[in-house]
């Protein structure tokens, strides 16, 4: 595995009506997200046209950490079980960083 | 115009055998468009899946500071005229950060 950071992009459509439970639970997986050690930040961005739509945009110091959090109790349970469900649609790019 | 910091979204598909071309402009717009007083940051990243996928991701201090990069010469000349004409496909999200 890589040693170089990693940044993850998601683009969420929530479900209309759903958008308060989705930022509860977010809230929640923001601050464990964010609290594990090779984390480098996890910000959630709202679009200013459509309130439904989510920006996710994550940065990790190396793959490791990113497959540390896909392996998470707070992400598997938090996004993949409650969170997922709730989105219309789901979009999820791994990038590079390349200036 | 709102005081609060906005930040933008972009996500270009470059056409087939134009990527080092896009890149190459994309360098110089990336410098001025950091240079500009009310720009928080001006990042690119590269799709590990795709090479031709690009995610731009800036911030801006304010409304005023976006509209003062999207009249500027930079902008308009390098990405608008040179670089949209090499893209297949081009999303852009204006988004507020939530937490």
């Amino acid at each position: 595995m890589s040693e170089q950071a990693i940044y993850v992009y998601a683009k969420w459509q929530v479900k209309e009506g759903k958008l308060d439970e989705v930022l509860q639970i977010l809230k929640e997986a923001s601050k464990k997200s964010s609290e594990e050690e090779g984390n480098l930040f996890y910000k959630i961005h709202q679009s200013k046209a459509n309130q439904n739509i989510l920006i996710l945009f994550e940065g990790y110091e190396n793959e490791s950490a990113l497959e540390f959090h896909k392996n998470s109790e707070h992400y598997q349970n938090l996004v993949v079980k409650q969170i997922v469900p709730l989105l219309e649609n789901r979009e999820v790019i791994v990038m590079d960083q390349i200036f």
